[in-house]
């Protein structure tokens, strides 16, 4: 066998035993790189598609669980950003709201609220395209909520007043003493 | 006409002003107490339906707009608190993602995620019952999720990395390029 020959077939082996190593469950296993691609992907496709420049994948082992684009305008919901909505489609397909083990790739550095999100959801690693400063600059701006979050309430812009303390105390009350629950 | 009838029928007519007055529109208006009490009550009812103990209320001069529980265990949905509940319920009620106009009353002090939520509905006024310690102190505890909104990405105990920027950065710019984008 000519070295040339002996070459290519030791090259084709090397090439089939990586693309076996990327299979489990008979699912493709995709790079940070690649499911990063797909929420940029995603955002790309939003902005035709009527929606903000925002796109996300929530993925577990390399493999892609849900993914969720910005429809707040779309769907009149100013909760449905790019990272609340793949969450949320994640835990239905997953039948949890507990998505430790998973990890969320989003097009752009996520608000507050999304940045909430995560951390309920027990998501385990983060990885980001834009920065906030990419997004202030075509108008998202961000940086008043991270602002007034890190404020006590009576400091905030937002008015808010408490009422009915000694009212409101009888549900948590009623959540200690329950045997039956479920917490989290 | 005897001073006692004459008085019982003053006060008839003062309780009929004060009824209609409280009505506009064929609806009865609510006072902030009544809101919060309405709240609270869903926060009450929700524990018995096995769910957390926490209600929301949206209301628009005195009327309420939509309501929310926390069904984050029930519903496989990490982003289901009371407050997203209720916006979400309430954006889609009156057809928009702009809640100006419109308050919250809740029966507890709003997690990072809820006052992101409060924040992006631009929600004009906030009534919470329960404070976050009360939430500690039935292990509800956001203090965490507080402490780590506040801190830089790379300060965070969430592991998180910058992927992709050059490419990221497309969708921004066709989105700053789009002229027939609804901005928000």
């Amino acid at each position: 066998m000519s070295p040339v020959i002996r070459f290519t077939i030791l090259e084709n082996i090397k090439n089939i035993v990586i693309f076996v190593s990327n299979i489990k469950n008979n699912h493709f296993i995709m790079t940070k790189e690649e499911l990063m691609r797909k929420a940029i992907e995603l955002s790309m496709e939003n902005v035709a598609n009527g929606g903000g420049p925002f796109g996300a994948v929530i993925a577990k082992d390399g493999e892609i669980i849900a993914t969720g684009t910005n429809r707040v305008t779309a769907s009149c919901d100013p909760t449905a950003h790019a990272e609340v909505s793949a969450i949320r489609a994640a835990a239905t397909k997953l039948g949890t709201f507990n998505l430790s083990g998973c990890e969320i790739y989003t097009s752009c550095e996520p608000c507050p609220m999304c940045l909430g999100a995560i951390y309920w959801a027990r998501l385990e690693r983060m990885y980001y395209g834009n920065n906030k400063t990419d997004a202030k600059n075509i108008g998202f701006d961000d940086s008043f909520i991270y602002d007034e979050i890190a404020l006590k309430p009576a400091d905030r812009k937002l008015p808010s007043e408490v009422l009915l303390h000694n009212e409101a105390i009888k549900a948590f009350e009623a959540w200690a003493d329950k045997e039956d629950k479920i917490a989290y």
